[in-house]
């Protein structure tokens, strides 16, 4: 009874918007399921990551494969976009060198040598390789209180494991990274001569995950490198049976030029009524040098291409302009992300909205907006009007995180969109040789793709009202 | 501005509706938490399928296999519920038999052996085989369109594809599964010697998918094949070149027995204060010979085993009667979902929810809602009413289908329920050797579970109101 009484003014309202904007609502749906077909049928972007991942592969800022990787989106892109060019940013170069060696040194039997990958950004040991005792902490506050009394001339063991009670996998990342990226740096300061971390994922395997690290000025940089989950349990065994047990690490990794020239590859069409007002799409072209970069950050870059590939192939002139950016040295650096901010702030552009992709190429789940304090509540409101149109796509709207590359434009005071796909699988593959193109199922990839040109077109269509 | 007039009545809303029912949200909001915590930390559902997927394998009704699974889960089930029965039913017995044989037969180069899988429940060709033209088809009405002058004495060959447009794949299923199922029935009504049938899937592979035929009475039955989707494919292309070309078919399959006993395996924990209000949560413990029958539909049995199982390891006391069956024989002839009906109307029991796992295995999106034309807006109003704690954990509510197994319980007047996982790869292993435990992911069977379990709380806890 009181549920009814309750419900009575919500159905009065709905009667009352029902009669203004059902049209304007059938002929947008209409819209969304053309975009679906279209891409369901004819999108491109899985063959366009099959090259990327496969013919290219691991694109590292920097790197020859990355400029591989330059060229073709360069000429995919100029198939499809009124305009196409290349903007200039610095980026680190680094190199992984030759195969690294990480071996279990017992008292009384023969070493085992266990799998590992240099972090990146990583100084290499050199062929004499880096031996000690292992001491395994689970947090940098660990290694703090054990102090330079304890760590000192040691290896730090990292191995805390994610948390697997996250839904979003993400969150569990953002929960154990900080091991890895902070996790050299903090031993450094009290003495460690080398850090071993667990390998961010979830799955137990056999494979190690890599990932950027970032040093700290003034203090010492000191080798660093990511083991499977599977070499990480059993390291923590063998230590609790006999704490004499000790580490070799070898690494070949070297930061072989600080300021490489690379660059960002972008495409726009003009907006036809309000040129000024940009809507961005973007992934990030660089990747590990392991594995095909396929659902890092591959999978982005051709969301992004799709996007523009598909508003041509339905005709749809846009409004505003639509600009697809793949950055570079989003993994190690930034740099493109940056020096697209700077570019953008100094000719006093308006990115009305940018959305990028940069979380996998898995079914999407919707999207996660964020936004300046003084703008966000009221494009926010704006934006969640469209939920029902997004609904029947499984897409739902949530307040949150954007991405890396785009986040410095949030001072424009637009609107800052990540894609969310299902997250589940994701950390299976980050980071590892695994994140090739037998792990993007085609169709997930295409819905990705479609969820991001169905935003773009109610951005464009609608606009966000200040 | 008129955005904001219509806008108020809603805040207000919220705002009347907020006090009253906020502290009993965040304890619910806190009990969905703990049961996600519970399955993605200690669940046991991926051990028990892989048990019944690896160990056991293939299980069509009536099997030794089938036989082994009942007692599996009975034993496992024996250890979490109060009470644990054996449920009568009878289903039919087919069997494969010798491998198939399936070959082009060209008139003048050497015959092409291609893969095939007998469809269930169809007569085998014996040794002799079937040798005969081609008619290939793109339906069952192009069959009576052709009538008996060009289809008696050949080979029908159905081949049209699944629609990729769609964005559920089982609604592209439902608009392709007749040729399956209804295609040799109709076939031989118009003097076809044999029918072979496109694998019904959206991924383009080598893999033959079986599944159900339905003869029909007073028409002959004749030998039906499944071939993968490129056989399908280069079959078409070689008719195209040469209409004399022909097929060879050897099966062996056979309808054993036409009504062995078996059984359904059920649980149940009685309900403290509505015992006779019954809640089920349920699967198909039957699943095709081939592969290990792990999507389809070990998933969903140890879906709702997790159920019982969770809610009891958060020692969580019913108010009404939950219970868990295993169907016998969704595959080819539903006698468990029947049998169970028909004891349970005979009982004059009322289930006030029945919750159906029969998608797969995959990360969940939510639940699909179906009932009584004279309760359902009612009950369905209920239940979207928990949508926004359902909304964290990607969950949304549809109106649409539920399973097969417990739509026989419509005419009881409750609400019946479908697990609807994300659907992307499902056909990529549905009815194939490939459907076995490596194509499940841990985590996103669990949230499965844990969708489930959330859902069987929030419908024990609150009941649904007349």
């Amino acid at each position: 009874m009181m549920r009814n009484r309750l419900l009575f003014p919500f159905i009065l309202i709905f009667s009352l918007l029902g009669g203004t904007i059902k049209g304007q609502n059938d002929a947008d749906a209409r819209f969304l399921k053309d975009i679906h077909d279209q891409i369901l049928s004819d999108g491109e972007c899985y063959d366009w990551l099959y090259h990327l991942s496969e013919n290219i592969g691991g694109r590292l800022a920097g790197s020859p494969a990355s400029d591989l990787a330059i060229q073709y989106t360069y000429d995919v892109l100029n198939t499809i976009a009124d305009t196409v060019y290349l903007q200039e940013c610095k980026v680190p170069y680094w190199e992984r060198g030759k195969p690294e060696s990480v071996k279990i040194i017992y008292p009384d039997q023969k070493p085992l040598e266990i799998g590992g990958l240099a972090l990146g950004n990583s100084v290499g040991s050199g062929s004499e390789g880096v031996t000690g005792k292992i001491i395994e902490v689970q947090s940098l506050d660990e290694v703090r209180a054990l102090g330079r009394e304890h760590i000192e001339g040691n290896i730090v063991f990292y191995n805390r494991p994610m948390d697997p009670t996250k839904i979003r996998t993400f969150h569990a990342y953002g929960g154990a990274g900080d091991q890895r990226v902070n996790g050299p740096a903090v031993a450094a300061e009290y003495g460690a001569i080398a850090t071993v971390v667990r390998s961010v994922t979830l799955q137990l395997d056999d494979a190690p995950h890599t990932g950027v690290t970032l040093y700290k000025e003034g203090v010492p940089k000191i080798p660093a490198v990511a083991i499977s989950t599977i070499d990480a349990n059993h390291l923590s065994e063998v230590l609790s049976d006999d704490s004499r047990v000790q580490l070799r690490i070898e690494t070949h990794s070297q930061m072989v030029e600080a300021a490489r020239t690379s660059y960002n590859v972008i495409a726009e069409i003009k907006g036809s009524t309000h040129p000024e007002e940009i809507i961005l799409v973007g992934g990030h072209l660089d990747s590990w040098d392991v594995g095909g970069g396929a659902h890092d950050d591959g999978a982005g870059c051709v969301h992004s291409m799709q996007v523009l590939a598909s508003l041509k192939a339905l005709n749809y002139k846009p409004k505003r302009t639509l600009r697809c950016v793949l950055f570079m040295n989003e993994e190690n650096g930034l740099g493109g992300g940056l020096a697209y901010a700077d570019a953008s702030n100094n000719a006093n552009e308006y990115h009305m909205a940018a959305i990028e992709s940069d979380a996998g190429g898995f079914s999407p789940n919707g999207f996660s907006c964020d936004g300046e304090e003084a703008v966000f509540a009221n494009f926010y409101r704006q934006i969640t009007t469209w939920e029902p149109l997004l609904n029947p796509y499984m897409l739902q709207l949530n307040t949150g995180g954007s991405g890396a590359d785009i986040s410095p434009l949030k001072s424009q005071g637009g609107i800052l969109i990540g894609l969310r796909p299902d997250s589940q699988r994701y950390f299976d593959f980050h980071h590892t040789a695994k994140d090739r193109i037998e792990a993007v199922h085609k169709r997930e990839l295409e819905l990705g793709g479609a969820a991001m040109t169905s935003l773009v077109y109610l951005l464009d269509k609608y606009g966000l009202k200040k």
